[in-house]
């Protein structure tokens, strides 16, 4: 079995010693030709279980991409790729990939997943067994590369993308996908609540090699022209089956904003900010019923169970200012995903849990304790969270700040919030700026956490820059591009780049070199031995109380010569 | 006594409840002419003490502008605007705010800060005596608007600007001051390291209403033209004070980089990175002799205490890559930062310390503790610190997360990083961004640690954007101009700032207009009152040990309707 990597080539260092490729974790697929779409080359692993077939499809409607496409006979650009015969599971048969964990079966998936993750694949089995890490796969996207979520695993990145009523179209769309793979991002969100909605998704499915998710409600509302009250588990349904078929692979599901939640977040500063969780509360108030995501939680579950989608459980009552943070709301909602949680597992299905949101920065670690704790372990996907809300239009640095926080105490994946964050939705430089962010934030909290490897980067990005070998130096860095870009606009000339020196000291106020001067001189083992015995001495002078950095001996009492 | 404050108005609510206008923290300065210079506003406040006086000046030598200048007969853009005579210390007293504190006299200086601390100006008093703040202020520089740094009080935000020997002309670097200030800066560095270095720093005081720090090793090694083996304590004591009577207001001094302890830096991966550091090292190593900053520093205290100079002590072995952070090298050199914090202090001398730099996220805290209790709690002065160095280009992003997390735990002034660190100098957009990435993360950690006050402007901002008060979310934001630019990229028409919806959902999917009629229905005094007596009757419930979230009545126990 392959996994995809990117290896990074550096030069020798300046006396002479070569400098060992590095290795750096990635995702293969972006680059396809968008009207063709990326191979189906999971395909056959999924064949081989014998456990799905293709009857029995609900298929696709031209009702299923609006009004607008009804009146004009098709979506305003028609998908011509492939379009395979959907999959579901024979009866009474389950194809999630918690469901082979559990019967202690290895998948070729689990096996990938341990390759790229560099971790053995009894690990992989093992927590995804336990239902501490999911790999979001539907049987019906197998274009897309395993990837796991798990707080024992790398820290990962979802990219939002979706048109809305007042913007954008589907190349646009398709483009936002490709760019965000292409910088790192680890899973993709169709939001799209606008025109030609099915067919949108159609075209980020089938080029999409990391795993897609959505919000199956934002559809089921166009589907009643845009009036909660006339939502039902019929349409919501009929539209998670039509999302199932095309291969989404995780949804968010609002299902723990419950009749009796809604009242606490009277009192808030921001009421409610998602756009699902409002939907279901309007709905609930409307008939004043039990919300029927909670009511037909297990039908859910039988339905996901046949594709392997995931549950990304929705926190529909999350606070949208740092204000209205971890209240009575938010918590009595998490209570209800944990119980949704442990009803899902019991189907084998995988769960992921959302996060907040806005958090200031002493409340943050408390939100993925609590988490974790309520649902025994299940992965958080948290939405940065903000630390300030006083810098729109920054929204990406405050988000990165919190998401860094949250990860680094176990946070499995984070969603990126770019620059438009509160003012618009997203263009293709917003996505890039928010994916490179975002896997900042993740990178750091890896490290932060002591994952096995994780520094190896850095060390040798620093190594890079010790040693003055620019063109190392962006190679090895998250975006190479900018980092040229920025040198350029101070030193542009080609043997700049080999310069043993840069723009922000000259040549003569150079602390690198002054540096290799010293390593130069006590580098060497013997050297290094002689300081680690003086090291040494002092720690032993310490332990005994003495006080080790006396004033220099050629110097009285007052420190003066 | 009046103190400069920006007063945010805003619209009515939708109800038409009136919103009080919201008063933050501000620097009036900016916007001098820059030929011209600030008014000299200070000076009475300075003369009236009666402590100093204008005799036994140093004055301006040409040759403090290098030999390029020399060569020309006069730096490339000279000054001619007010030119002050230097004023010191009259013989046997001490001008420090420090020493006007610990004799309980309270200044017009602490006044102001306390006024714009929203503070008691006993807390002002009381912690500068303790040495657990400063306030930076040159009696030579009365343009400056006074401020306090201390971890008692709002976290503050150094800007570093500079020349170098390949870039940047005097009047670029002037509006870079501006800029800083305009965005919020409260202290600035000048760097500069090339050609025109005094007059370059007299453009930058003359028109900088906020303190002006500087690294006057840089300067002593244009004089001995960049040998560091050439420098000496005499030439070193003449540049300090022409510094002190141009009026610089803290000084970066390298005094805590001992020869003993320069070996420890040999097995680093990045050595050195410190300019100052390294130069004083290489002297240190040339003469294998004691650091002159280290035999001389009661001098030094001396000179400062005459002009009321701040210590800023640089961290010289600070680590320049993750892999080398919390080593052996930089608590030795905190050790000895420590033992001249106190020694200043035996002379009235306010002090603060630098910090590092390049620091994984997990041992970042541990940076701020050792540092408080080491230096009997005199203000933390830290660079980010970057928490990855896998990001060139986004360092601003990476060293903001550290800077917030170590802001929180006490770090009393953050020094910005801009996009461009490690790869060339900033420029304007630069110091802008700079700028407000460290507002962000100063004002996020205000608001981690319950500073009075601090989360009023964000639940202001918060309230607006829930009741889309489009101008005012733009205005109550650090950044309006990027804010509606932002927003206006999807909806540029004027109707739309006031819509009650926005581009990210349309008007049919707001979530706060569905928040809103939930607010209308259950935000009534009654209303509330009723959903307290609900939320009491469950945690009594679950007090009593039992299980509050049963299934819907309505359903069977596997939770089927």
């Amino acid at each position: 079995m392959r996994v995809p990597v990117t290896e990074i080539h550096q030069e020798a260092s300046p006396d002479g010693t070569p400098n060992e490729p590095l290795q750096v974790y990635r995702t293969a697929g972006p680059g396809s030709v968008p009207e063709e779409g990326l191979e189906p080359w999971r395909d056959d692993w999924i064949r081989a279980r014998g456990d799905s077939g293709t009857h029995r499809a609900r298929g696709h409607r031209l009702a299923d991409d609006g009004r607008a496409a009804v009146r004009r006979g098709g979506p305003s650009q028609q998908w011509r790729g492939r379009r395979p015969e959907p999959r579901r599971a024979l009866p009474g048969r389950t194809v999630t990939q918690m469901h082979y964990a559990r019967q202690g079966t290895v998948t070729p998936e689990m096996r990938f997943v341990a390759l790229r993750e560099n971790c053995d694949v009894e690990l992989v089995r093992s927590e995804l067994a336990a239902g501490r890490a999911i790999i979001p796969l539907n049987i019906n996207h197998p274009e897309s590369e395993p990837m796991i979520i798990g707080r024992r695993f790398l820290v990962k990145v979802n990219a939002n993308i979706g048109n809305s009523a007042v913007t954008s179209s589907i190349s646009e769309e398709v483009a936002k996908l490709e760019w965000a793979a292409t910088w790192g991002a680890d899973t993709l969100m169709d939001l799209s609540t606008g025109n030609d909605i099915h067919t949108t998704r159609e075209w980020i499915i089938r080029n999409s090699p990391i795993p897609v998710g959505t919000v199956p409600i934002y559809q089921a509302l166009e589907k009643v022209d845009g009036n909660a009250e006339d939502l039902s588990w019929e349409v919501y349904r009929d539209t998670v089956i039509e999302q199932c078929e095309q291969g989404v692979d995780y949804m968010t599901v609002h299902a723990g904003v419950l009749l009796r939640y809604i009242p606490l977040t009277a009192g808030r500063v921001t009421g409610m900010v998602s756009r699902g969780g409002s939907i279901m509360a309007g709905w609930c108030l409307a008939h004043h019923r039990e919300n029927f995501l909670y009511t037909h939680f297990d039908e859910l579950c039988e339905i996901f169970a046949s594709y392997d989608v995931a549950f990304s459980l929705g926190d529909g009552l999350r606070p949208g200012s740092i204000a209205d943070a971890n209240d009575a709301a938010q918590f009595a909602e998490l209570d209800t995903l944990a119980e949704l949680t442990h009803r899902a597992w019991e189907h084998d299905v995988q769960v992921m849990v959302e996060g907040p949101g806005h958090i200031p920065l002493d409340k943050v670690r408390e939100n993925v304790e609590r988490q974790q704790e309520l649902c025994s372990g299940a992965p958080f996907y948290t939405l940065g969270p903000l630390v300030t809300d006083i810098a729109p239009g920054y929204d990406h640095i405050t988000s990165a700040i919190g998401a860094t926080e949250i990860a680094r105490h176990g946070t499995a994946m984070l969603c990126y919030v770019t620059p438009k964050e509160h003012l618009g939705l997203p263009n293709r430089d917003d996505v890039k700026t928010g994916v490179i962010t975002y896997k900042i934030a993740a990178h750091a909290a890896d490290v932060a956490k002591g994952h096995p490897g994780a520094s190896a980067r850095d060390d040798a990005l620093s190594k890079a820059r010790f040693e003055f070998r620019w063109r190392d130096q962006f190679a090895l860095g998250l975006d190479p591009v900018t980092a040229q870009e920025y040198h350029d606009e101070t030193l542009p000339a080609e043997p700049a780049k080999t310069a043993h020196f840069c723009s922000m000291c000259g040549p003569k106020f150079c602390s690198m070199r002054i540096s290799q001067d010293i390593r130069d001189t006590y580098g060497s083992a013997e050297a290094q031995e002689a300081i680690a015995g003086m090291r040494r001495k002092s720690e032993e002078f310490l332990a005994a109380g003495g006080q080790v950095y006396l004033p220099h001996p050629t110097m009285g009492p007052s420190g003066q010569p």
